[in-house]
C-alpha cells in the first residue's frame, strides 16, 4: 500500500499538532500514515516511504539543526529518494517571524533529493504555517493538506 | 538633510496604509520623509534620496509586477545606489500567502544595487508584513521599522 | 496528446537557446512542445498547456518584470492551472549574479498557481541556469530537464 | 579596536579557502580579523565581534547542520548582536548546485540577529559564492567582500 512519513521536530508541541491534523487529512485516503519525531528516524527510514513531509519549529529563519542533521545524513542516499512525493510545514512565534522561509527551504531540500512537490492556490501556497499553536483555520488548511498531498502520492504510485 | 523615499504599490491600499506608518515612524527622527505612489516614482528620482523602501501587495509569491518595472528601469543607475540604506515590507491576503518571501525578494535586490539593510530581533523579522488590512500590531512594527531604518541612515549619512 | 508551453523572455539570446534545447529534450517524449515569447503569450494560453516551463533572464535577484506582468495577469485564472507541471530556468551575466534566485522564485509562483514541480539531484537541482551562453554542460542540463518534466507530465495526464 | 570573526564550516577545504581570501581582504583595513572553524566557535564568541561572517558548503540547498547547530544555540544571544555587520559566502559542487541559496538562508539569520547587511553591484550580489576549488575571479570577489565588510564596519563603529 502507499505510505506516507510526516517527519517533524516539536518543543513546545506547536508542530507536533501541525502534524497530527495533516495526518488526520491524509488517513481520510488510501494510504498508510507514520508520524515521527525527528530524534526516532533514521536517514535510511527515508527510503521505505512514497511521500515525506518534514516539519518545523523556525529557527533563525530556518528549520532546526536537529532536522537539518537528518537531511544531511540522508546524502548517503542521494538519489534515492527520486520521484517521491514531498511536502513541508513550519510553527513560527509570530507573523513575518520566517514561516514561510523556513518551508520553501524545506521544500528546496526535498528538490534537490529529486521529488515531486506541489503547491496551492488558496491558503498557504507553499506548506501549512502557524503563527504559536495552530488554530481552527491552520487546523483546516493541515487537513486539506494531508489530503492533497495523500492524493498525488495515491496517483503517481 | 538626510532623507528617505517610501515608494509603495497598492490596489486595496493595504500596502498604503502600512507606508504611512513608517512614515509616521521615520518623521520622528530628523530625517525627510516623501512618499510616493510607484507611478510617481521615476527611476532617476532615487538618486536622490539616502535611504529607499520598497512596498507591494504579494501576487503570486512577489511584488508587484509595476514595482518590478520599475527596479528593472534602475539598472540605468546600476552602481550609483552604493551605501544607501534600503528596506522592504509587503501586504498579503492570507497566512503563509507569500509576504515574507516577497519582502526578502525586494531585500535581494535592494542588496544588488549594493545597498545596505538590517533586519529585526523582534515582530517581522526581515520587513513588515500584513495581512489584509494592517491591524494594531502591524502598525507598531511599521512605526518601529521606519525608526529604525531612519536612525541607521542618519547614522551612516 | 499531452502538450508543453516553453515561454521565455530574452534579449541576448542566451535564455531563448536554453528554452530551444529544454524543447530539444522535451521533444524526444511523447508530447507536444511550445516554444514561445512572453510578448506572444496571453494568460489564457496557459490553460491549453499540461506543462508551463517559464525562463528568463535574471533582472535584480529575479525574473524580468514582462514575465512577472503575464503571471500577474495569470490571477484571472488563479485555479484552473490547479494540477499542471511546472519548471523553470534562468540566465545570468555572473556567478552568484541570482540565477538561482530566479529559478526559485519562479517555482513558488508556480507552486501558488497549485501546480506540481520536480527539482533534480544532479547539476541545476531547482532547474537549469547559465552563465551568460549555455556551454555544452548547460545545454545537456537543458535537453536532461525537458525529458524530465516531459516524462512527469506524461505520467500524470 | 574593530574586530571580524570570519566562522567557517569546511570538509573538502574549499569553503576554509574561501575564508581565508576573505580575511586578506578584510586585513587590509584598520580591523583585527579571527578565522575559527565553527567547531572552535562558541556561541558566546559572537558577542566579541563587530562583524560576523558565516561561510559554509552547501548540502541540499543550504548550509551544514553544524553551523546550524551553532546559530540555534545563539538564541540565547537574542538581542545582543543588533546593529552587528554581517556577511556569508557559500561553496557547492556545481552551477545551480545551491550556493546562492545558502548565502541568502545565511543572511536571512543574520537579518533576525537585527545585524546589519551589504550587497555588491559586482560579481556574486548576495555574497560570494564558488563552484569546487575558488577560482582566480572567485578569489579576487572574496577579497573585495572582506574588504567591503571591513570598511563598512569600521564606518559604523
Amino acid at each position: 500500500m502507499t505510505n506516507m512519513l510526516i517527519c517533524y521536530y516539536s518543543r513546545s508541541g506547536n508542530t507536533k499538532a501541525m502534524a497530527m491534523k495533516i495526518a488526520e487529512g491524509a488517513g481520510s485516503k488510501k494510504i498508510t500514515v507514520d508520524v515521527k519525531k525527528v530524534s526516532e528516524t533514521k536517514a535510511a527510514d527515508l527510503l521505505g516511504y512514497d511521500c515525506i513531509i518534514f516539519g518545523s519549529p523556525t529557527y533563525y529563519g530556518t528549520y532546526a539543526a536537529e532536522l537539518k542533521s537528518l537531511i544531511d545524513k540522508s546524502v548517503k542516499y542521494h538519489g534515492d529518494l527520486r520521484g517521491k512525493v514531498g511536502g513541508a510545514f513550519a510553527s513560527c512565534g509570530v507573523l513575518g517571524g520566517g514561516c514561510e522561509t523556513t518551508v520553501a527551504q524545506l521544500l528546496e531540500a526535498l528538490l534537490i533529493h529529486g521529488m515531486i512537490i506541489i503547491g496551492d492556490t488558496e491558503g498557504a501556497h507553499y506548506g501549512p504555517v502557524s503563527i504559536e499553536k495552530p488554530d481552527k483555520e491552520v487546523e483546516k488548511t493541515c487537513i486539506e493538506y494531508g489530503k492533497r498531498l495523500a492524493e498525488l502520492t495515491i496517483k503517481l504510485h
